[in-house]
């Protein structure tokens, strides 16, 4: 069979596969399912892999399909504490046996884990060793009590590392007040001390949208990074680039400025402090005031892309460099909203949030979504008491059918209690230390491989022409996706050019599944990628940059043109 | 204590209870509970009463307090078959244990779950008694199977009755093509054949709103039924009557047209055609064009309006007298969306889907949600073939992470197969006639009780100062409200006015439940709404009348004037 990329696509059932073993010919109820599907399912949503996988069971980081076949998960971030977890499970059919009802009903559940979530978000000005047991005390449910395993890494760390705190340990406690640490520290960030619970991330980032139109009134411009996605929802679509600008897209709105993704392996766009320039005046030049912006605390869909240090803030006691972006927003009232959907929750290793990773950086709304409830569909956006009073004044409800009802608390607090028992965010930075090691050692010699990238188990790998030219290369990166499935490794592509490896899997993936995702890509590298193949897919490059790619970079070209160089009108539509 | 009424509320731990039985004074549990919600969770989510309730247990129609006192759920539709349904609990339980992931991965129950889900909406040209079976075959997961407990009762009802059909029983079969009826009849309505999972009703009305806007380019503009709420989008409080000009609302938006609700009560508004006309006119006079029409099949934020017949669709043979809506709006490409979110799911008693109720109504799009997953996050739209394939044309695909998860089709198969095998559309509608019937007694010797409508489970009480001037009366209604529930008794309150009360209890409230909500609303009226507390009730509705409610009804009646009589400019903001 030949893929749509021209190169030769094992498909199941035809040949062995590459690791030798037999590849089992798709069942009766494949095709049932997989014919049922396209009659009846909506025709633009998708099934990953030239030939979709039929999964019926999963088990901690490994996918099992319709035969028994067991598939290396290395993409799912949704399934954080690990696909089927018994806890998890066990705490969510307990809710669902005694009571799953709407929050319009006082329950003690629910302000349990908005405090111990809000927890994680912000700093204590005093942390002592007092409340050695506050863990203890907020780690249960009505129904559920969750024992420490791990009592010495059971809790999170904080936005930024006390100052009295040296060791690595010490840096890993804080939030729920079991650290021994008794520094003090100014608390210069904002207190996100408000919830709001609600079903899915986009739902979160739509909230995010209504409360800034609400507590900014007439500042009805936003502003998102280029390759951002935001959510599926009418609104967050114009706020998603990688939507579009991507295939079947409509284009930027007026009301949407657009803020060059900083690309430190290009090394472009990494200025904060001029982006945030730039888009408070076009937003001006159009007649309208910056209301918000939106900002990935990694830019997933923007190709795994970590913002270079100081880019949203600059810390440094020494004068500054004119690259923080923050500041430039935050004296203009624009409300600063840190999408964590993809990446909090502990997945980047150093800190709970990613935000905290990068320090003073202080949002104003935090949004979070997929690895809250470990698939059980919950969400929440986190802001200012400021905020909330103001979205709250003129007196309209808000409610969410699903948004905090008692199953999904019960969902979200098992998954935060047991991350935090199970020391996973400290787990994440191990493993996903070591594995970006190993991923580094293929930069060395691999000319496709261009730069590794990430922070704990949030990787990419940016898959390009050759070193040289760094040219981005989404057909090479798909073969190999394929070629590492059928090894059974789930990797995924993405960033504007579809070129960016991504690597999010859950969180109890250990050394010995990094090993097995090494040595399969190296293989792919070393074994498959033959001189033969790269030529195929340099011819395949070429027709996807013509049709494809070229014209989108054009689209991400002309905006920084109009925004830095002062081009065309920033209301010429792109 | 004195409630925000101006009247006596009896406060849980103060006083007995009406009924003679001592209430609890609120637990500490209770207090730490509501002083942390308060504290942490958002400002402008709502808690039900005056005093509000600590729920912590649910069995069928029954909700518990943290004393275990019993209430009489008379209002949560979400949780179709009752709290707690011990076999979808099952469902989703065993299909977490097991998997639960997105639909980018084939699974068999995805298609299944699509493929009955679809079934119930169509009608078929032709009914045998051939394919007895079909039932059985579909009504089973992965995991789990739904044995028949009433095979004669265990299916959906169609469209409308088929002519051969004259028996009531009869009208009861069909979807699962285990009717017995054998009629043929020419099938003049859209076939809903395609189907999109989502996470809840807001997003199934987003997606709609998204679907129009790539299939009718250009057609920017949306109609809306007076006092509807279709979600809390964005996009979609903009489409919302019941939240633009309800308090706190931000007022119409250019785009969007309101076509005045009908009101068989007071004998307003019951020309659909009138209306339709009237909303493509004021598009056209803003410069815009229709792509969307939303109307609930029954009005439930709108005050649990039945449409009259015939509006929006006359099907008589005889010349139409100009009272049909969907004619004039199709004809102008307008895309006819019927939102089920809240009626669907044979809640309506006399058929399946809100629209069936009303012969020859043919929606393009069908949004679904609330009861679908009994509480587990769950929402759908359905549409045609050549609407999907427009949507899908420019390549954009459509990702939603919860949606169509394997637990979410495990949780809507469930009670997909439980409601047809326990016929509990039938029974619905045997309970609804019952509970109407004697609700309608009450009408003849009560002066607030207006007026008394629905269909099956899905029913309204509009409150009023009296008979004769058939005026609004929200405080006499939230009164009784929360009279009702100081005897144990839930029941809610809705509409623009805030004066009807809405019964939309689980399906499975049973005669005994109606005799009890019977009873203790009549002693209410009897009992306790006495002279001298109509007299203070009548000060605070001239209050609210002065406050909120006047202003209020003054922007429908100028909506209208707009509409009708050619008065300001539609682009005049309301």
């Amino acid at each position: 069979m030949t893929g749509t990329d021209g190169t030769e696509v094992a498909v199941a059932g035809a040949v062995a596969s590459a690791d030798g073993v037999a590849v089992h010919a798709p069942s009766d109820k494949y095709s049932i399912a997989l014919a049922a599907r396209r009659r009846s399912y909506g025709p633009n949503t998708s099934l990953s892999y030239e030939q979709p996988l039929m999964i019926i069971r999963g088990d901690g980081t490994y996918l099992f399909d319709e035969h028994g076949v067991s598939y290396l998960d290395c993409v799912n971030n949704v399934s954080h504490l690990g696909h089927s977890n018994t806890e998890v499970v066990a705490a969510i059919s307990a809710q669902l046996r005694k009571l799953n009802t709407n929050s319009r009903y006082l329950h003690p559940d629910l302000p349990r884990y908005t405090e111990m979530l809000l927890a994680t978000l912000n700093t204590t000005t005093t942390t002592t060793n007092n409340n050695n047991n506050s863990c203890n005390t907020t780690c249960s449910s009505n129904n559920s009590t969750y024992s420490n395993k791990k009592s010495s890494t059971n809790c999170t760390r904080h936005n930024s590392t006390p100052e009295g705190c040296s060791s690595n340990s010490d840096s890993n406690k804080g939030a729920c007040g079991s650290s021994s640490c008794s520094s003090t520290k100014a608390n210069t960030l904002q207190n996100l001390e408000v919830l709001y619970l609600v079903c899915s991330g986009s739902e979160a980032n739509d909230l995010a949208l209504r409360l800034i139109s609400v507590a900014r009134p007439g500042a009805t411009h936003v502003a998102v990074m280029g390759g951002a996605y935001h959510g599926h929802t009418s609104a967050l679509i114009q706020l998603s680039p990688y939507k579009f600008w991507g295939t079947g897209g409509g284009g930027r709105q007026p009301h949407v400025h657009v803020v060059p993704c900083p690309d430190p392996y290009r090394g472009e766009n990494l200025d904060g402090r001029a982006a945030a320039r730039a888009v408070l005046a076009a937003a001006e030049r159009c007649g309208g005031r910056l209301g918000g912006f939106f900002c990935e605390s990694i830019l997933s869909c923007g190709g795994q892309v970590v913002l270079p240090p100081g880019y949203l803030k600059v810390i440094s006691e020494r004068p500054r460099v004119g690259r923080d972006l923050y500041d430039e927003l935050r004296a203009a009232r624009v409300v600063l909203v840190a999408d964590e959907v993809q990446c909090g929750f502990g997945r980047c290793g150093e800190a709970f949030w990613g935000f905290q990773t990068q320090p003073g950086v202080a949002p104003d709304i935090v949004t979070m979504g997929k690895p809250i409830g470990n698939g059980y569909p919950l969400a929440a956006l986190a802001t200012t008491r400021e905020l909330a009073a103001a979205f709250a004044a003129p007196g309209m409800e808000y409610f969410n059918t699903y948004g905090g009802s008692t199953a999904a608390v019960a969902a979200g607090l098992a998954v935060l209690c047991i991350l935090q028992r199970d020391g996973l965010q400290q787990h994440a930075q191990r493993v996903g230390s070591y594995l970006l090691y190993g991923l580094r050692q293929l930069l060395q010699t691999h000319e496709v491989v261009g730069d590794v990238r990430g922070l704990g188990l949030f990787l990419g790998i940016e898959i390009v022409r050759d070193k040289a030219s760094k040219r981005h290369a989404p057909a090479t990166a798909r073969w190999i996706k394929e070629r590492m499935k059928a090894r059974r490794v789930l990797i995924s592509t993405d960033g504007p050019y579809d070129n960016v490896i991504k690597i999010k899997p859950p969180m109890v993936f250990g050394i010995r599944e990094a090993d097995m995702l090494l040595r399969e890509f190296r293989e792919v590298l070393e074994q498959e990628l033959t001189a033969d193949v790269r030529q195929k897919l340099r011819r395949r490059e070429d027709e996807l940059w013509t049709s494809v790619y070229g014209p989108r970079q054009a689209k991400y070209r002309e905006n920084e043109r109009q925004l830095f160089q002062g081009g065309l009108s920033p209301q010429a539509r792109l």
